[in-house]
């Protein structure tokens, strides 16, 4: 495994200021956003990534599978992905239909069940599209505090079973999402990882509950069995540490990136190859 | 089933004021809590429901059983509760040993499998002492989002695992803290349920997410499918209302009480018996 930055932990930064940070930092792969990526130009984000060298090790995000007219963005985000020649489109899938992140409810639909169904019904979709592409789907299961608002996927058991038929279909494993899960090392054993993520979960957790992640080591979450678990599922692609937080964000890019780069080898590299 | 007053709704009331409410406005049930009770005296306590001709649903809480020394004050919390002849004694089970809920981070513990067997190695004791007692102890599963400071007991499977081996132990539903599990309506089907209680999940959370619960219909949970389920697993008991919210606190507890009713009759008590 080795180190990758989200671009959203130096939120601050633009594609190209990231792209010159993973160099300036020996890093060796990124994590994209979309909204950034069209700030700077899909096709001058790829040739920034390809002539930095860098592996792209996702796009964020497609998803939001359970409102209407989902599937022309979620195209369009899976040409991106192509384009970028990222290693899997992370797909957040999205809350309850109508309910808005950070707003009010308004009107909306309290069916939980029918709002699962319809990201299974998406993905019947949008899997081949991606395999036509090249591209590999990553299902992030979030926290169930996000539940009405960003994502009806709330267990890894849930993303992998979703993630079953289609072989380029797979999960994100998100120690923030998942670590209080009592049965996340057997979903992990079982599981198609397409990413790994890490940051930690604090507590208390500030006001608006999304900035919630820390620096690795800030928080309660014991990395060591995840990536254990994680290595011994197979995965030894790059481990994305994306980090929501106001008070990281207000901090000089380069210190973050710096301090990232220490917690994660006292972390999550030591972590021992799994015995047998 | 029959509406049930948890007197933390109504927190300013003492136990006789709420006592009072509760016959002020025809409910046949209420849920106490220890520190009340304690305040009230905790004869003066079971004198006055039983002069008012109450059930006490429940007595909150016994639990934190993964710090040291916990297990005389929960065999207080189980005298009590007979005391009291509660139908339950509420278990919130405690979260990482040394997380202080509220707190900033201290010296804690972040080995979360071994809060969890502590769980169950508490259990082994106090569920004897409970039955000698004829108390009833009910597991209640919290929200994934209090894993780290109030509960390790996240999902109602694990409850309901834990339970599995004592006759006097269950779990309480609460729909707060389950109404996102996929396995939600599973594992009702299977559960002891001792208590089930009610209120709404707000969405966005406020800035304290112990204070997240709301009055039925003013947040995202489809409470018909819930109380179905809880109905056909066998439970015919009292459902309590337990509201954990600023603004239901700074409101008059008679208007609260009235507007609980009225919600109870609309959202819960039309839920049509089981088919089948």
């Amino acid at each position: 495994m080795s180190l990758s930055l989200n671009q959203w932990t130096t939120k601050r930064w633009t594609v190209r200021e990231a792209v010159d940070g993973c160099a300036r930092h020996g890093l060796e792969a990124i994590g994209l956003w979309r909204q950034n990526v069209a700030e700077q130009g899909l096709e001058a984000s790829a040739k920034l990534v390809r002539d930095a060298g860098l592996r792209v090790s996702s796009l964020c995000r497609g998803g939001f599978l359970t409102g209407d007219d989902a599937l022309d963005d979620n195209r369009r985000a899976i040409d991106e992905a192509a384009a970028l020649n990222a290693s899997c489109l992370v797909m957040v899938v999205g809350g309850l239909p109508g309910v808005v992140p950070g707003e009010p409810l308004g009107r909306f639909s309290r069916d939980l069940p029918a709002a699962r169904a319809k990201v299974a019904e998406s993905l019947e979709v949008l899997a081949p599209y991606a395999a036509e592409a090249g591209v590999r789907l990553a299902l992030e299961p979030l926290h169930p505090m996000y539940c009405a608002d960003r994502a009806v996927l709330s267990t890894l058991r849930q993303a992998n079973d979703l993630a079953e038929p289609f072989a380029n279909v797979g999960v994100v494993v998100d120690t923030f999402h998942v670590w209080w899960d009592p049965e996340v090392l057997t979903e992990i054993a079982r599981a198609k990882i397409f990413s790994y993520q890490v940051c930690d979960f604090l507590v208390p957790l500030p006001a608006d509950v999304l900035l919630g992640r820390g620096m690795m080591g800030d928080g309660v979450i014991d990395f060591g069995p995840l990536t254990e678990a994680v290595g011994a599922a197979g995965y030894d692609g790059d481990v994305e540490v994306e980090i929501f937080n106001a008070d990281v964000w207000a901090r000089d890019p380069d210190e973050v990136v710096a301090e990232m780069i220490t917690r994660y080898e006292r972390l999550i590299a030591p972590t021992p190859a799994p015995r047998g």
